[in-house]
């Protein structure tokens, strides 16, 4: 471990709680704003943001930074935390972490003299998040689905990082796991774990299946496929906004489809906040390595 | 598939839901009695609880037959459906499975002159049901813990049928698994599998556990064990009443703790459906071997 | 662990030399007879079998103590050792461990009259060699197959202990796992880990295996049997003499069939001698309960 | 499937022997040339390589295509078979697979001019030849360890392809699983399907592995790091020449080291064979979609 300075940790939801207990067990100061309504182990200071900045050597905006693009997101704070043009000015020589940096910069174009360092766009961040949205997406399977995930035949939309984690996850439960992909390497891979692969463009060709895992962020489950292949099925659609799933089509067919989104922090916000820390930290060892 | 009669589905819940339609997909005559708020396929006729006797060459009373030792458990049903001495007598000569068979003979005593075949007590239906007790034991853990199982470490209290399946489950899940049991042979079986073994009357001496999963049918889980082990944790209980679990001390330690019954039924009453057809299969293929 | 006295091993293989050094890592003092052709640490003493038995509390003999019926089972001695009536009567009041008593009555009658823990009857003993043995078949059937583990078809027959083991090491490997068994609880507890459960006797009615274990310790695998579902297949047959293969129809059939036996001394010698130093702790464990 | 021309197969071992089933099993007529001492179903035709050559539409060069720079490499061939600037000339035309087509322009210059497609450099060759080389490596590791593999500690050196399958395995084998990696990315890999994370630089720095695998090709266990970490240990070296391991200090040290080098050919022909028809599919899909 790096011997750090001082971390300060502006909002943010229980991701952002978890981040700050790991921070404290690893033996860090840090000073919080906008957490009124939390609770910290001793070695965690609520302070005015003003506080937070001059104390800090290392700053953390949550997962988005700001969702009114005025203030801070901060769910277990008591009041609204402005950001604007004084506070950017005073995160000048600051290390600044946050998770999708443009939202920032909405609140005052100050932030955009700022070094910000995006812990959201790390690859590393984006493969650890897998597990918790592919567990995610087994507790919604689980909760909508009449039968075991054992012995359930599933197929999964799309292998990357989502699909390769959710086939883990459900071969480990026993599942019958179909994947679909659209390259010859990726339909290898699909094969060398001997799950059943297909070519994306031929699922609405394929039937049966109990549970359908969407992972592709276009329209791949139009009306034409829905009807084709999934009228005995549920899907859960985990591709980002406007997803890979005609719902309108779903609900006219009466399958039952839901679009989950942003569930590592809703479903395992402490896994979450374990993610952003060591992200921060690879993130710091890095720049370490480099100066 | 040996060429069987028609059956007889006298009331029950989803689990009796799944049963009808998969006797009906396996070319089945189907008779219900006590389902006028469900819908069935065409080869289901639904009819009062004396034409479906008089026509069915086996009935199934469901899990249990009954909740108030008067009438037929049927959530599904519009009307109270009374379970008497004539009724009883109407079935002499009829193949009779039933869950919990003690149950029907509280509502009249002509119940003990009748063959009943008690599915609920054969071994293979405890076996398959584990399989929906287990995921049902990981459903209620991936809502309550707030981090993924992935990588959480859990205790198994007990290495029955439920504790091999919930054993087999979580390390799927790629959780860290700990199984207590008392027996050596046992402990070889848990080893056997690369678990970490340990005696149950030495869980008391170990901690660090995010999810304990009970499935011993006794106090295992007093206040001194869970001071010692579990301030951390979050207890599941699966074993049946009064459990193994001591709920006040818990709740006094403020340790999340959750007493989790008949979960097949609950859960995954598709799958407990299947359960019980396949076991009502097997008894009709030994009773046609011994004739 | 419990204190221990002295430990005097009689003879065996490489088994018995890695249960000699597990003792004397856990701290025991060690004295060995028939090992002059192997090397042990400082805490073990070579001596005489005289020597041995005098200094010994616990005296332990090989699986098996003679191979023909008079001296000891000791490939790594220089000499033949005798066992007698002599050696049988320096062995009273010690407690004796032996992997098939039985062989050592036929070096002397006095054996009858001594107090003889037998640790290959043991269950746990049983258990855990599952392992070894399934890993064993693994070995073989890698060697002898011309394709990948992963992506074959394998028929394991048979669902005891070596079945059980066996079907978890393949599902490992990702190979497409069929079980036979003959009891409706063997076939819900196959069907429970989904794999594909068939009859034992309707083995003869499938085909395409590119891989058949046998377990069972009878002729399930008669000429008509092979004929029909082994054509091209490997058979690895665990059963124990005569097996469960017709050998000679199989040969004359060109289906190549190995019986392979006593695999976990052959395999995985550590891990047997780890295997009997447990079991032994356990029933010494017991034996102190009991007093 | 494309409707397909006649392939013409110039050479190989068992794993072109197996390639030439596969593509009779497709339904394709195939020539063959250098298998005098093979035997084939009906539907292939051994001929001369001029006749070969002219009858196909498809040429298909082994791995390697030489070992001599002068002869094609055709173990089951009874005579040498020259490639030279005439047979060069006859493929022009012909679409042309090969493993490692360098090795062809030894033989000839001609070569050059030619389409030659090599199947050995496309990524889902190498994903797909990933298992037989981590089944290979078990293979050997369960030959030379004298314990299970379930239980023990397993250290692998890099997480590329091979690692990546290598880990899969031995998880599935239930053995404790520690893989090293260098970047970010791979390192939350790792952890995110819950083995141990170790960073390459620090393999020094640890110790008590049973076996190591090394898949790094440049030498990360030189004197120093064999001496402190590998003290007890099996070495299986999987990186092509020269290698990951000083094995001159490995012995000296006494320490068993292997160099397994192209495992698929040698312990899975027929998977290897099946891979490289697949890859030659995908190939000509491409080829023809972009036609």
């Amino acid at each position: 471990m790096l011997n750090l300075g001082t971390f300060g940790i502006l909002g943010g939801d229980r991701r952002q709680i978890s981040l700050i207990e790991g921070l404290a067990q690893d033996g860090l100061n840090v000073y919080v704003t906008g957490f009124e309504n939390a609770n910290f182990s001793d070695s965690v200071t609520k302070a005015s943001i003003e506080e937070t900045i001059e104390n800090s050597k290392y700053i953390v905006f949550p997962l988005p930074a700001t969702k009114d693009s005025s203030t801070l997101y901060a769910p277990f704070s008591k009041n609204k935390i402005f950001l604007d043009d004084k506070i950017a000015n005073n995160l000048s020589n600051k290390k600044i972490f946050c998770g999708i940096s443009r939202s920032l910069t909405k609140t005052s174009k100050n932030f955009k003299k700022l070094q910000i360092f995006d812990y959201a766009k790390r690859e590393e961040f984006a493969i650890r998040n897998a597990i918790p949205t592919a567990e995610g997406a087994l507790e919604i399977a689980m909760r909508e689905y009449l039968g075991t995930i054992n012995g359930s035949r599933c197929l999964i939309a799309g292998f990357g990082r989502v699909g390769k984690a959710l086939s883990m996850v459900l071969w480990g439960m026993r599942a019958n796991v179909v994947v679909s992909a659209r390259k010859p390497e990726d339909i290898a891979h699909i094969k060398s774990q001997n799950y059943t692969a297909i070519l994306t463009s031929e699922i609405k060709k394929t039937t049966g299946y109990d549970i359908i895992f969407n992972t592709i962020p276009h329209v791949i489950f139009d009306a034409h496929t829905l009807a084709k292949c999934a009228q005995n099925s549920i899907i859960i659609d985990l591709a980002s906004y406007p997803g890979g799933v005609d719902f309108e089509a779903a609900s006219r067919l009466k399958i039952k489809s839901i679009h989950a989104l942003s569930l590592p922090g809703k479903i395992a916000p402490k896994t979450a906040g374990a993610i952003i820390k060591s992200t921060i930290y690879d993130i710091i060892n890095e720049e370490a390595i480099n100066e």
